[in-house]
């Protein structure tokens, strides 16, 4: 078999065999295939896709490149959420307590962020003494017992999708569906979760730009998982604007308390129903209504919140934070941003408000920078919200002084106001089952 | 200007603009863009083509990026013929020495053969003496006393095209008609003729299978070198046949004196004429019919010959070698293949019987395969010709005893004989001007 054959197979629209599939994967991640015929690939993929077949072998053999976490131990409670990513997304802190209490089995290993906001990993570290790494056996009984375990991606899980996806990234090949949904359900099949609920975000601030192309690649998405017999189903939800009001690390840990501890209301904790609803329908077998009633029902009567907690203190975290959020460390400088006309918010463009936190320090440009717990941004105003000239549209928050204005001038380019009232985006599009 | 963006433009259909081309011809010779960018930029650009303006970019900044050839003190008689490629094409060794008799001067910087039989240079080294390589004076005073010189190539001519076309060679990008005009025409712009004649090659021996895709590629190169300034013709010619009888080195030699002292008749004769014509009208800015029969007069007058040995002399070649063929060394071992039934000669695979040559040795698998120069085929039944069970097909020569069987089988591999007498293709399709 000759890569060069295989290029040639997927530029000519030729459907590819499970064989050149699992060549190529076997042989690219051993080294035995050259970064330039990989690149001249994905580039012919983009051009002429790959059928649902082709796209599970793929998904698959990316899978078996390197570990394979076995849950089979939880049977049908064992539950995993994905987001394709977005400015300022805690969800995770807010679903993995809340379905833990619903009895679920939540099991995350989470990337670091790169550009944004840290991620999930980031977050959880700044809550002093939170172990980011467990041993396989901390993490397995830490999931029986307290039903939730969050820890960063050790080990060696799907190094053929690292390879690849790093390629990708310079080789503008990231947006294809069937490379997408290869890279997303390689890690989630990899991971080990029965159930899966997928949140493909859609907007300025995610990879797809509209709801129908969302929905493709959820389609996609959904079927291949279902091919690999799993339970899934997927929410495609909007992005035009970041998710609650924190965009920074323990200013989203702050943010998730609030909406367990205090009940806050928002989009942020409808979105977080939204998707718990999903996850313990399919647990359940339930339908949506009955499981929504016991996702609202965790928040409510604070058990979610009892959860939270139990989880951050299994896994070394000083609870005392959570308990009173005034103990997080403050940023040394602080200003506000204002309006400098009336209207209404049109639209605020997620990535040019991450940007605008990288600078503040609470994001990675590179993977080698560190990471200021404390920076981030509190936004006051948010889609589709009246402002008046002189009114605060959010707080930045920041260890280095010189770094206010530059992220002033970041946030105001992200802001769009008109004169009339914006019509408002569903918050979920569609959910695909 | 980043690479990653040059790629995603021309992946969505942006034209691209001189700057990015010129951007990445630039830094991928100098070896700051990775071949795995390059390839998938070749990939993108075989899906998405490229525009008159782009390809004509692209060929100029090729043809810069090395040594450029200065013909310009012979004006308007510099002419150069370029072959897509074929299997026991000697045309050159016939159309120089025409054209230079005519008052044509014609230079030749010819690579090497790989796979199939050797290349104009292969076939020169087999004339004992013969300089393949000249200083750039000796080069320009053969040009202005005898007409006509064929060199190796040396110096740096395109590097940025060679880079180029061995990875496009391992990558499926090869068959791409704006990369193949560039290759091509990048290297016939640094190569320095005013006037070009190209031989377009169709069939089972050639790129271009078909007269439709032959057409659409000659119409481009012609554009492209009008557009450069150049004054260009393309034919298009079939291909579905080796070309003559002979393949191999010293046995196209043989044939090519052949038809200029002997005046042998046949499909190579007229190819040549029709070559030369569109030559010769070029320069002289005559009517074709007026270049035809200066052609047709260079040979039967026998000048054509003389100014061949005149050539081979200036350039160190023996020419007791041309005037008896006989002193040409032979191959030890002979064998001739026999029709096995009845019937007419419907195709030659001319690429299977390149391969024979290759097995006998006359030919190059790998660049570092040494050539025996005696190695090869003479032809007895050709393209439509009539043939009995027990009728030598061909004759195989070679040093080695034990080649004879394989190439025999790969010669007929290469013949299909059918009932009934096929429709013969025309030897030159059409004209592009």
């Amino acid at each position: 078999m000759r890569m060069c054959d295989i290029i040639k197979n997927k530029r000519d629209g030729i459907e590819l065999t499970d064989d050149e599939i699992r060549f190529f994967i076997k042989e690219y991640t051993a080294g035995n295939i050259p970064d330039y015929q990989a690149s001249a690939l994905t580039m012919a993929i983009y051009f002429r896709g790959m059928t649902d077949r082709e796209t599970l072998t793929l998904t698959k053999e990316m899978a078996v490149s390197g570990d394979m976490v076995n849950l089979s131990e939880f049977g049908n409670m064992s539950v995993d959420k994905h987001s394709t990513g977005g400015v300022g997304d805690k969800t995770s802190l807010i679903i993995a307590p809340i379905v833990a209490s619903c009895g679920g089995k939540v099991t995350k290993m989470s990337g670091r962020g790169l550009g944004h906001t840290g991620g999930t990993i980031d977050k959880l570290e700044s809550i002093p003494g939170y172990r980011t790494s467990l041993s396989t056996e901390e993490f397995m009984a830490q999931v029986k017992k307290v039903g939730v375990a969050v820890v960063g991606q050790s080990g060696n899980l799907t190094p053929a999708d690292k390879k690849l996806y790093a390629l990708r990234d310079v080789t503008a090949t990231v947006d294809s569906i069937p490379l997408i949904t290869s890279s997303i359900m390689s890690k989630k099949l990899a991971a080990g979760s029965h159930n899966i609920v997928l949140d493909v975000k859609v907007g300025s601030g995610a990879f797809m730009k509209t709801p129908e192309e969302a929905r493709i690649l959820a389609e996609k998405m959904v079927r291949i998982g279902k091919m690999s017999g799993r339970n899934i189903r997927a929410l495609i939800t909007d992005m035009d604007s970041p998710l609650g009001d924190a965009v920074g690390n323990a200013l989203e840990v702050i943010e998730a308390v609030d909406v367990l501890k205090n009940g806050k209301r928002g989009h942020l904790r409808d979105i977080c129903l939204a998707l718990t609803t999903n996850m313990l329908s399919l647990i359940y077998g339930i339908d949506d209504d009955e499981a929504y009633d016991m996702a609202r029902d965790a928040i409510d009567s604070k058990r979610a919140y009892e959860k939270m907690k139990e989880w951050i203190a299994a896994q070394g975290g000083d609870v005392r934070y959570i308990e009173d959020v005034s103990l997080f460390k403050k940023s040394k400088y602080s200003a506000e941003v204002l309006s400098k006309e009336d209207g209404y918010i049109l639209s605020m463009n997620a990535e040019a408000i991450g940007n605008a936190s990288i600078v503040l320090g609470a994001g990675r440009a590179y993977k080698e920078d560190t990471i200021d717990h404390s920076a981030g941004i509190i936004i006051s105003k948010t889609k589709g919200d009246r402002v008046k000239r002189g009114d605060v549209l959010c707080t930045l928050y920041s260890d280095r002084q010189d770094s206010l204005d530059p992220a002033a001038e970041h946030y105001l380019s992200a802001i769009r106001i008109t004169k009339e009232k914006p019509q408002q985006n569903p918050l979920v599009y569609t959910t695909v089952k």
